[in-house]
C-alpha cells in the first residue's frame, strides 16, 4: 500500500513492524519527576480560559465579551505603559545606530555606550560571560550598596539569570543530593509560590512545608519553622530554608525582627537561605518596609554575616518595571565555598549565558537616571507604584465586604491572597468531579464571568482552608469591575449551594 | 569581642556556634551530579584565557599583546556584524515610538507591528506563553515547510526556546528515568558538543558514545551504531539517538543515505531522535547539502513520518545571524504523545517563557525580507556564509601544510577539529600534570601566542587520538595570523618534545 524509499529487505522490516512500534516516551515511560511537576500559575483554568479566549474569537456565545487574565504577574499584558527610559536603552543596545539620533536622550545613549563596551565586539549579539556583563554586575553591587545602607556588596558575587526563576533553579539544583535520611529537605512557605515546588519535584528533593500565619496577616512564625523542621527530620536532612519577601501570593512584608529569627534558625541549624526578593519595591502598607535578608544579617554581626550562607534573588519582571518578556534577573550569593562557587559557574557556563537585552533591562534598573539627568523628570516608577499601592486597598476593601471572603491587607507583592467559604454542596460537587473545591470555583467564575485567577490549592494552604490569588495589576477601572464581578458571582455562588441556615450563618 | 544586636540568650548561643558551625554547601555535600558536569567549551583553558585577559589590561607582559578567543562559537565577539534588518525590528519591537520614524523601512516595521500584535499588551515585556508567541511559532512552520519542499509542518508542533540548548535539555528531561537495567541510555555521537554529556551527567542518564568515522571524513557509521547499541543494552535501557548535523565539533554534513539508515535504526529499535540542526544554514562544502532529519524521514513513508518520534532544533545563534546574545532558538516535534505533549508545555510553564526579544529574532531569521521589500538588497545573508566558507577552506588548508596535523575537510558547522601528534614525552608530561595531552598542547599554545582553543579531550575521542577545536569565525586577516601562529607553535612544540627520530617519521 505504501511506497517506501528503500530496498526490499527494509520494506519486510517495515510491514512486520507497523503493528508492534510503540511510542518511546509515554505516560508509562516519561520521567517520573516531570509527571510529579505542577505549576498552577498557568494550570487547567488557564488553559480553559485561553479556549474560551480562542472561542470569542471564532464568534462563540459567553456571558462576557472578555476573559481579564488576573492569573499571573504579567504587568504589560494588564496594561502597563513601559518605562520609556528603559526601552530607550535596549532599543539603543539592539540598534546602536540609533546612539547617532538625536532623538535619542544623553544619558539614555550613555547607559546604552557602556553596556555595549561591556559586550563582545560591542554587541547585544555576542554571549556575555556566564556570570554575566562584568559592567553591569557591577552596577548591581553598587545598587545593593546604596539599597543596604552601605553593607558592603562584592560584584564578584553577583551573577545575572534568566529571569528569577533560573537563579532559584541553579541553587537548588547545587544544593539537592543524598538518598533516604540524607536526602536534601527544601523548607518552603506554605502558600508558595508553585516554582519552588516544582523544582523540589522535578529535583526529587522532600518538601518541607512551614505554614504562614493567616491569622496575622500571613507572618512568618518561628515556632511553626521549629516544628517543621523537627517533624522533616525524622525522614530527610532538611539543608535549604526558603522565603519570599515580600509574599507570593500571600501579599505579606515581614518584620525586620522575624528576619532575624529566620537568620538565627538558620545560622543555628546550619541551613541554606534562599531569599526571594523579587517584590522588594512592591511595598504598599505605610507601616511596612522591605528589609532585605542580607542586610539584616549585617546587622546580626560578623559571626552571622560571615558565616550565614545566603542567596537572593531578584528580577526585572516585577517592581515598577515589569518587563517580565525580558527574562532578566540576577542573584547574589553570601559566604559560599570558593570551590562551590566554582561548581557554581561550571553550572552556568552549560547554558552558556543569560539573555544580554535581559542583562541590559536590569542594568536600567538598578542605574536609572539620576536628579541631574535628562530623563529624570520622565521616570515615572513612583507613579507606577502609587497606582499599584491604590490598587491592593481597593481590592483588600471591596473583596472584604462580600460576605464569605476575608482577605489579609495587601502589604506589597501584587496579588490577594483571601480565603473563600465554599458550602459543603459545592465542596461535595467538586470531589465528584475530582477536583480541589477552590478549582471548581474558579472554573465557574471563569465560566460566568470570564475571570481568570488561580484556585489557593495550587499554592498550597491549611487543609480545609480555600482560597485564590488574583493580581492587582488590571487598570484600576477594569479591576474596579472585575472586583464587583467577582463579588456578585460569589453571592450567587454562596446562593447556589447554600442551605438557608448557612446563609443566615 | 562582637556586637550583637539580639538578645542574650542569642548571643550565648551564638558564642557556642561560632566554632561549631560549618558550611551547608560544601564539595562534599554538592550534588554528585552537578560535580559530574563537565563543559569545555568554557573550562579551565579559557578561564585561564580570561584570567590572561586581565592581566594584559594591568600592563602583565606576555608573548603577546591580545587573547585571541577561538574557543566558541560566537561570531559577534569575532566581528561579525549583525544583520541591520534583525535589530531594526528587534529596535522597533523594543521602543515602539520608533514606529512612527521615517528612517526605518516599511518592511522592518511591518514585521515588528506583527510582532508586536502577538504580545500581550502589545509589549515585548509580557510573557508569551509557554511555547512562544502564537504569529512567531506560524512563521517557524511556514520557514521550515519551505526549507523541506512542501513536508506538512504544524506549528502547534513548534516550540520557542531559550537558544537550543534549553530545547535539548528540555526533551532530555522527559526522556530520562528508570533505574539499574532500566536506566535511561542516550546514544551521542563521539566527538559531542558538551551540553550532551553535561546534561547526561546532570540527569543521572547513561552515556552512550557512538564514534563517528574520522577516516572518512567524520561520517557517522550504521555499523558502529548497532555495535553501540548492543553493547549498552547490556546494563540500560537505549531510548534516545542524538545526531549533531552539521557536525559540531566536526564539521561534517551527513549524506541523505546515511541520515535514512540512522532514521531506519531509530524505527526499528523504537528510539526518540534528536537532530540539532542549528548549523542547517552553515554549509560550505560545493558537494554537499543539508538534508533535515524531518524531511528525510517523509521521504521514508508514512510508516516512518507517521511513527518515529523526532525533536529537531534550531537557534539563532548559529548560521548567518549568530545572535547569540539573544537566547533564541525553536524546536520542532513529530509524533509526539498528546498526553506526553501537555506534559511538555507543563514543564516549559514553570519557567514561564523564552526570552520574548530572542522570540522576534527568531521570526527576522525564518522571516527574512522577500526580493520586492525595500530591505532585501542589504540583506547580506549570502556574502556572510560566503566569507565563511571562504574560511573553513583556508583552515582546512593551511593546517594540512603542518606536519603531525591532519584536518578533515569542514563541510559545514564553524569548526576544525583537526587530530595532532602529541610526542610521547609531552603525553608523559601531561600525565605527571594530571591533564590530558590536548589540554598541555592548548594550554602551551594559550601561554605561548595567546590563542584560545578547547582541546579534543573535551568533546570525546578515540582512546590514544588528540585534537583540538576551533572556530573559523575571526576575520579573514585575522584567523590567518592565528593559523600561521598555530603552525610556528605546532613544529616548535613537536621539536621542544620529539627526539629526532620521531621528527623524520
Amino acid at each position: 500500500m505504501f511506497t517506501i524509499s528503500i530496498n526490499r529487505h527494509m520494506t519486510v522490516k517495515v510491514v512486520e513492524n507497523i503493528k508492534m512500534r510503540e511510542k518511546t516516551l509515554t505516560m508509562e515511560t516519561l520521567n517520573p519527576q516531570v509527571k510529579a511537576v505542577e505549576y498552577a500559575v498557568r494550570g487547567p483554568i488557564v488553559l480553559k480560559a485561553g479556549e474560551i479566549e480562542r472561542g470569542l474569537q471564532q464568534g462563540q456565545k459567553h456571558p462576557f465579551t472578555e476573559v481579564i487574565k488576573a492569573n499571573i504577574g504579567d504587568a504589560h499584558a494588564m496594561g502597563q505603559k513601559p518605562i520609556t527610559f528603559l526601552r530607550q536603552v535596549v532599543a539603543l543596545c539592539s540598534f546602536p545606530e540609533l546612539l547617532e539620533s538625536p532623538s535619542f536622550p544623553e544619558d539614555a545613549k550613555v547607559r546604552a555606550g557602556r553596556i555595549l563596551q561591556g559586550c563582545g565586539g560591542q554587541s547585544l549579539g555576542s554571549y556575555s560571560a556566564s556570570q554575566g556583563v562584568d559592567c553591569i554586575r557591577r552596577d548591581i553591587a553598587a545598587y545593593i550598596k546604596q539599597r543596604d545602607k552601605g553593607v558592603p556588596a562584592d560584584w564578584d558575587n553577583v551573577y545575572l539569570t534568566t529571569g528569577a526563576s533560573d537563579g532559584i533553579v541553579s541553587i537548588l539544583k547545587m544544593l539537592v543530593s543524598g538518598q533516604g535520611l540524607s536526602r536534601c529537605g527544601v523548607m518552603i512557605p506554605i502558600p508558595q509560590y508553585p516554582l519552588y515546588s516544582a523544582a523540589i519535584a522535578e529535583m526529587d528533593a522532600v518538601q518541607i512545608n512551614y505554614y504562614l500565619d493567616e491569622d496575622h496577616c500571613w507572618a512568618l512564625d518561628i515556632n511553626e519553622l521549629h516544628r517543621a523542621y523537627l517533624a522533616a527530620k525524622e525522614h530527610c536532612h532538611p539543608r535549604v530554608i526558603c522565603i519570599i519577601n515580600p509574599g507570593n501570593p500571600t501579599g505579606q512584608v515581614q518584620s525586620k525582627k522575624c528576619i532575624e529569627e529566620v537568620l538565627h534558625f538558620a545560622f543555628e541549624e546550619n541551613l541554606f537561605v534562599m531569599a526571594d526578593e523579587v517584590y522588594q519595591d512592591n511595598v504598599y502598607s505605610t507601616d511596612c518596609q522591605f528589609h532585605s535578608f542580607k542586610k539584616v544579617l549585617y546587622e546580626m554581626g560578623p559571626e552571622y554575616f560571615n558565616t550565614v550562607e545566603l542567596a537572593s534573588f531578584h528580577s526585572t519582571s516585577k517592581g515598577y518595571s515589569g518587563e517580565c518578556g525580558f527574562r532578566g534577573g540576577y542573584m547574589e550569593v553570601l559566604n559560599l565555598d570558593p570551590e562551590v562557587k566554582a561548581q557554581l559557574v561550571k553550572l552556568l557556563s552549560v547554558r552558556l549565558c543569560p539573555p544580554v537585552s535581559g542583562q541590559a533591562a536590569m542594568d536600567v534598573i538598578v542605574n536609572p537616571p539620576l536628579p541631574h539627568e535628562p530623563s529624570y523628570p520622565q521616570f515615572h516608577e513612583s507613579t507606577i507604584l502609587g497606582a499599584l499601592a491604590e490598587k491592593a486597598r481597593m481590592t483588600e476593601h471591596i473583596l472584604n465586604a462580600v460576605p464569605g471572603i476575608k482577605c489579609n491587607p495587601v502589604q506589597g507583592a501584587m496579588y490577594a491572597f483571601p480565603s473563600i467559604f465554599i458550602p459543603p454542596r459545592a465542596v461535595e460537587e467538586a470531589k465528584a468531579l475530582g477536583m480541589p473545591p477552590d478549582m471548581l470555583y474558579c472554573l465557574r467564575l471563569l465560566e460566568d464571568t470570564g475571570i481568570c485567577i488561580v484556585p489557593g490549592s495550587g499554592f498550597g494552604q491549611r487543609e480545609g482552608t480555600h482560597h485564590f490569588r488574583m493580581t492587582i495589576l488590571p487598570s484600576m477601572e477594569k479591576l474596579k469591575v472585575l472586583l464587583e464581578k467577582l463579588r456578585d458571582f460569589h453571592i450567587k455562588f454562596l446562593k447556589k449551594y447554600s442551605s438557608l441556615e448557612e446563609l443566615e450563618r
